[in-house]
């Protein structure tokens, strides 16, 4: 009889926030890689690039010129995915072409007035001002539509096309998918349970530690038990807390610390600008502002696509795009990895 | 009052299959392109490589020696993400850490002895034998297992790791999250309307026809209502076809056409070896072949990654990733685009 060990047995592990199974199938990483390797991210980017759209001052595709900022800088998206004024399309009624009326509005904000700096590599104060903001935007947008999606995608390996340090803000009159499974998962959890699912499992992964990352007195970042990606981390609030506008002076500097100490290891886990999308989900808002939405709690997912190194991603394709999704090391060996990786950046070490 | 124009104005389009919405937004590819760029696929790969682990007679990772083979060839896989004999992880009984047994078994396909042919490429005849093997497959393994996926991820951009035309089928003895529920939404449907979904999806487009890329007697390919990538297609037959093992000789012939001709436009496109993955959803098996599936209807999905050339990929990052998928041109438009090809291939069209 074999005892079994997830790093050489492969099983399967359920997502209670998607109501879906992940394989784990560890032992693959002894499988040679003989595919496409990325260009790794670039390190020499200049402070300030006179042609760069984002960048203090200059002029963007619309025409419109970028105010002298010298902290964030938020602005309309010139290539909006979402638009407040759509018309409505209609509605055939027959049941396999069903389409619906989108509105919403896109924003840009840039985190620092500087290309060169990332998060990481910001002050604890510059990436509170960040919070600061996306709190601010979750509040103004948030009184008109049901979703403000705030995401981050960083680095070229994630579609970023520029880079300087920034996010974006897409806000919709309709609850996207993910959020909307995510809701029902909650919300089910808390009929059954009785406590809000993603805080008791902040309380059983701060128990456990196997799979934190960091953590301080407000804040825990853990490689989820049913993590995809091969470096995925869930970033959560160790208070009950809906939505990032709930979150007191405090948290916010805890949050400014646990991201500061996260990212940076993840930059030196391979000692490169690590690339990554990630985004905020926390109770929706507009007339959902009114409900009891006690089933949520505020957190962030980061999605990174890195496996073996600098220049091998994981490819999310094939069998996880038709079937399953499938990861080749454990949730608990990235999460020792990245644990045991310094706190102090790779790039400001040896000054 | 502005009148919809599915090509201006952004809105939701309901997949049925996945009981989730896509947000199209069709003015987005008026931005330009800054991003990463992909390397355009590798045009000359030679026909035998004596370093190749998939040609014939060559000897692969794990010592054993491929037959000398003529047609297609099929060898378990030597870094397997499934095994038919991992232990039970036994069960954590707590909700949030929940583990289940996987077992099952990894085997590859090469589809003909030469590096430097793929499908669209291969003849007629040749792609039937792929066909017949792939319903030989589903067969042998479906009699113990409930579900084999085959699929095929081309492409160095789709993590192929390996030039040689082959794909790969992968069966568990569970049901994967993707066709677990393609099954209830296909089930609700036809509780609902009496009829399976995509059987009168099929009807309808045939009717429709804007949505149409190549169609035979038995066949049809769509670009579907409610695709989320660029250029993503849905082969499906026209009678009601539960498993590709049900499929007559005729219906066999006339995917091998569909095929080659459906592949040859996709070529055509960018004028590359145009990357994919592609994969079968039929009714399940093992045990599930006693029992009444007349809900399902058998169909392959196409995902191409490409969005604007043989360089420049759609990123399903961030707001992807997160919220919701959104495309950057119609369905109507991506059909369009793909019927008007030519269907004589670009390599040999000037022989
Ligand atoms: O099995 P391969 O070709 O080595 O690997 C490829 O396909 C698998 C199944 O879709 C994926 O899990 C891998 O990430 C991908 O690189
Ligand atoms: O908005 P951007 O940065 O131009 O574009 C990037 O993020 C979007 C939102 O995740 C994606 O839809 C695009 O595919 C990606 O390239």
């Amino acid at each position: 009889e074999v005892t079994f060990d997830p790093k050489e047995h492969q099983h399967l592990r359920y997502n209670p926030l998607r109501d879906t199974w992940v394989l784990v199938s560890a032992h693959r990483m002894k499988r040679p890689w003989a595919g496409q390797v990325e260009k790794p991210p670039e390190e020499h980017i200049p402070r300030y690039d006179p042609r760069n759209p984002l960048c203090p001052g200059n002029t963007r595709a619309n025409g419109e010129v970028n105010s002298d900022y010298d902290s964030t800088f938020i602005f309309e998206n010139d290539f909006p995915a979402l638009q407040p004024d759509a018309p409505d399309p209609g509605s055939d009624q027959h049941p396999l072409f069903q389409s619906k009326a989108a509105r919403g509005i896109c924003k840009v904000m840039c985190f620092h007035p500087w290309s060169d700096v990332t998060l990481p590599l910001m002050k604890k104060h510059e990436v509170l001002k960040v919070i600061d903001k996306w709190a601010g935007l979750v509040e103004e947008l948030g009184t008109k539509y049901p979703w403000v999606q705030i995401f981050e995608n960083k680095g070229a390996m994630m579609g970023c096309s520029n880079p300087h340090p920034h996010c974006q803000v897409w806000a919709s009159n309709f609850l996207p998918n993910e959020p909307a499974l995510s809701d029902r998962c909650q919300r089910a959890y808390y009929k059954k349970h009785g406590e809000p699912l993603l805080l008791q499992y902040a309380r059983q992964e701060a128990e456990k530690k196997e799979r934190v990352v960091v953590e301080n007195s407000d804040w825990l970042a853990v490689v989820p038990y049913w993590a995809t990606w091969p470096y995925q981390t869930l970033l959560l609030p160790r208070r009950h807390v809906l939505r990032i506008t709930d979150l007191t002076t405090g948290e916010r500097e805890g949050l400014a610390d646990i991201m500061k100490r996260l990212l940076t290891k993840y930059d030196n886990l391979f000692e490169i600008s690590f690339p990554y999308s990630m985004g905020w989900h926390g109770a929706p808002t507009g007339t959902h502002l009114k409900e009891d939405n006690s089933h949520w709690h505020l957190h962030a997912h980061y999605y990174p696509p890195l496996l073996r190194s600098a220049t091998v991603k994981k490819f999310m394709v094939g069998y996880e795009m038709l079937a399953q999704e499938q990861r080749d090391l454990t949730p608990e060996q990235a999460a020792e990895k990245l644990r045991n990786l310094p706190e102090e950046h790779y790039k400001t070490r040896d000054i």
